[in-house]
Formats: C-alpha cells, structure tokens, sequence
C-alpha cells in the first residue's frame, strides 16, 4: 500500500497482537502502510523481541515517534495500574500475566499507546473508516471468538476494565441444544455464536454452509440478542461488524431485522428499522482495521505525549 | 433541609418528571434545596403548567439561573434533534410526543437541562454522592420500573438514544415460569425484576415478603445477570443501585456473590470479588437522587450556555 500522508512526519508503529500471530506495521494510516512483518505468536518473550526488532532500525534512526499495541485481551489498560500493558486472565498458555508494554517501551524509548485489539479496530474505524464523525460506536468481530470495542465521547471506552462484549449473557433459544463453547461462561454469545461454536453445533464449518442454511438465521438471532443489549446499555450511533463469520453478508439483513423484532418497537429511533442499511455495517478498513488501530493507538500515544 | 452552598448566587431548578408525580425544587444541591413542591402527573398541560408556577416568581426576579428536567421516558435528549426535549414511545396514556423543555423554557427564558431521570441520578450521585471521582459508573433503579443511566468520562452517556438498561434481554431462569411484566418485552430484566413482577410472581406484595424469602434469590440472580451484561459492556467502575426494591438491603450480599458466579473469573479485578462491598453500592442521596439529577442538569446547562 502506498500513497497519501507521510512525508517526513515521524513514523507510527503498530502492533496488532493476537492469539496465532502478531502484525507489525509502519506507516501513518490504512492509505500510508509501509512495512508489514506477520510473525506467528510463539512464547511471549520470542514474539516480543521479533517484533522489537521490527521497529528498533526506525527507532534508531529517531524515526518512530510511537508505537501502538493493539491486544488480545483481557488487559489492563490503566496507566495508574502496576499492571498497565499487560493481557491478564487469557487461556492462551504462557500469556496470561504477560507485560507486553514495559519491554516494547524500554527497548525503543518511544511512547507505546495500548489497548484492546477490538477497542483499537474502532477507534481506527473511527479516525478513518465507517465511524468517522460519530461520537459513539461499538465494533464487534465476530471469527474464532466474539470481541467488541466502543468509542465514546470520541475515546475508546475503559472503566473498571475495558469492554468484553463478546461475553454477553444471552439466552440460549430452545430449540437450540449446543451446550455452548465458551470455557469461562459455556453459552454466553461467543459461547453460541462464534465460528467455532457453529461448526460444533453443525459439524461443518461454518464457511461451507450453504447462505440459505438455517444456520445462519440461528446465528442472526443470536447476535441480534447481543446486538439488541449493546443497544440498550450503550445506544451507539453505528454498530460495525467484522471478523471472519461477518464474510456471510446474507447475515446483516437477517440481523438488522431479528434486532428491530427483539426490541419491539421500544426505541423509536430510525436507524433501528429493520431496512435501515446504515446503521449495522461492515468494517470501511476490512482486515486492516486491525493493524490501523495499532496505529491510531500510536498516533494517540503520541499527541498524549506532546500534551 | 438548609445550609451549604447558596449566598447570592442565582438558583437552579430542578424539575423530577415521574410517571405519578413531578417534584419541583429550588437550589444548589442535595445539601441546599430551598422549596420543593410535589404534583400528581396528571395531563401534559396541566402538569407542566403547575411546574412553570413554582418557578415563575424565581424567574422573574432574576433569580433563576437555569432549570434542568430529569424525566421519564424514552425521551430525546439530542440538542440537534427536532423533537429535543420530548418525551417519545411512553405507554403512560397522553404523554407519548409531549414536549417538556418547549414550554419551560418559553415560559421562563433560561437554559434549560433534559435527560432522563436515571442518568440525572447518575451525574448527582457523580456530582455529589457514591460516584465522586470516577469516570464511568452506572446508575440502576429497582421499583415500579427498571432503568438505568450511566456517567461516561464526567457526562451522561448518550448516542443513538440514551440508556435502556431495564430491558436488558436475559435469559428466564428454568426454575421460573412467570411469563414476564413488560408490555413491550414480556421477559427483559424489568418484565422479570421489577416490584409488580415480584409480586405478580409470587401473588404478594415485594415488601411483606420475608428477607430469606426464595424470591429475594431469585431477584438477585435476575439483578445479577443484567449487571453482568452491563459490566462486559460498559465496565463501570462503580454501579449504584436505588429505587423501592433495593430497600431490601439483603439484595446486595446476594447480588455481589452471584454476579461473581455469572462471571465465572473471566474478569480479573478485585471490585468484581464476591466479598467487595464498594462495587455495588446503593445511591448516598437516597430518594433526593431523582431531584438532585434535575438540579445538576440546571446546573450543567448553566455552565454549558456560559460557554
């Protein structure tokens, strides 16, 4: 990819870190792009240390001006914690406790912004792709597991923690009996929803289910379900859905009219009819908002540290 | 009540807008409220009218700096929208597509604050109560209804809408054959949980029912599942929880033990322990949360028309 800012503006690191492989990229945005590394995720401090070196030539040359790290999670993103920069709780061997921040920060001496990678997806989403402008939205993927993320007040959104959405407490439909994937809550909406738990509940993967299969009209009521929740707790002005099980576009009509059904007319809003087509809607950024929000991460780490 | 704040600055009016009564106050805070009356909610026009007579005199002389409306609803609180200020779907006969803040502000020409009545406790109990010092918190009340406001970064959370948090979708539990209360959901969190469901339920009313009581488990398991679908959502950092039924003060031992259950450990933090008593807190202004959520809504449009 090429073209549009950059100059010599200082670089942006990003890291999009996830559970099979990490992303690393420089550049100034999804149109600026420069270099990309795809690295598998191994033991913490092997991944690490590769993509350290990735950025540690940029760095050198005081190139870089920050780097974005953009998680799986759980993590603590609070700067005022002892454990800011870390994943915490995950089941993914060997990573649960790492500090992912501290090494990137001391071996670059650059400002490292940290959060969520689906946090990090809407705010790049927001700063370039489906949400620009809004001052409230909720990304959520929907592949190997469910995931969300929200802006609000134009930040991503933190608290105690950060958003989990993809653990949303629904209701099983009764005449569905999957017992439900998840090792943490069995059928909370990943539980019921995510790829994998469609391909246990149908013996097939899910890609190789025909668009008319009544799969998918189960897989929309369910995250309907969790979409009609986020709705009620956060009122977005847009819902953006990505992740690998999302390449299904029969699913958004399915769902945009399962979501009106489930709220039953209690929200008079236009953008929650049924044929409303701008308001649940695919990713602008595709499969780069992943490693964008990396960078949009840094690009936030930066301006934070200029004050 | 008396003392605190005052002098001669110029007052604010707070206007509470419930579905049974409007009660109007004059002052600064909940440690200043200097004249309150208390109307039946009959129709729109004559309720708002008894509303603008209480503070016409204020007004008048100058007095008045602005008043603020915390109000049923659905409502639109969007400044932009061309019914702001109007309440929208309510079932409550003659007050679907009122507007509140048209007439108030014609009639007194100050600024004039609107959200609903649960994020106005939420920006008091910020402002003045159990929220001081944090950035997000949510605000439940448990009675006649269920609803919900949240503080997100210092204001009240909005977007598309504005908070719906009492009809949470969640799951009826297998032990439990109420069909649910809610006219437009049957079984959301508030056809499920609030006071009429319990007693519908249980063919008494909610408070002669004994504290050990089966249905108090049950109530806490509901209360328990919707604050864990607002904790993966919005994670606060503090949630309080009002309203008649959380009167029942053994409500909140079991609530904290059993949102720890439906969490299941996911959430590593120590606020979501089951033995944390400073996570699930009940409101620290009491019943005056509704009517010091209309004053800080004066209040805030105050310094909003000041600039």
């Amino acid at each position: 990819m090429s073209g549009g800012g950059g100059g010599r503006r200082p670089l942006l690191g990003g890291i999009e870190a996830g559970g099979t492989k990490f992303v690393c990229a420089l550049g100034h945005g999804p149109d600026d792009l420069r270099a990309e590394l795809r690295l598998p995720t191994t033991t913490p401090s092997e991944t690490i240390a590769a993509a350290v070196e990735f950025f540690a030539g940029a760095a050198g040359r005081g190139e870089l001006a920050a780097v974005g790290i953009a998680s799986f999670g759980p993590l603590d993103p609070d700067p005022a914690s002892p454990t800011f920069g870390h994943i915490t709780s995950t089941p993914k061997p060997g990573w649960a406790g790492t500090d992912l921040v501290g090494p990137v920060a001391r071996a670059l001496g650059v400002p490292v912004g940290f959060d969520t990678d689906v946090n990090g997806a809407a705010l790049a989403e927001h700063r370039w792709g489906a949400g620009r402008g809004l001052d409230t939205l909720v990304y959520l993927t929907v592949g190997t597991g469910i995931g969300g993320g929200a802006m609000v007040g134009g930040r991503p959104l933190h608290g105690l923690l950060h958003p989990e959405m993809g653990h949303l407490l629904i209701a099983r439909r009764d005449d569905d009996d999957y017992a439900g994937s998840c090792p943490f809550h069995g059928a909370c909406l990943e539980g019921l929803a995510s790829g994998p738990a469609i391909e246990r509940r149908w013996g097939r993967k899910a890609e190789t289910l025909p668009a008319d299969h009544p799969a998918w009209e189960l897989e929309a009521h369910y995250l309907a379900l969790g979409l009609a929740n986020l709705v009620l707790v956060l009122s977005p002005e847009r819902i953006i859905l990505g992740g690998g099980v999302m390449a299904q576009r029969q699913l958004f009509p399915l769902i945009r009219r399962r979501l009106a059904g489930l709220l039953g007319g209690y929200l008079q809003a236009p953008a929650l009819a049924s044929d409303h087509e701008e308001y649940i809607v695919p990713p602008a950024l595709g499969s780069r908002a992943g490693v964008c929000g990396a960078i949009a991460l840094a690009e936030q780490a930066a301006a934070d540290h200029r004050g």
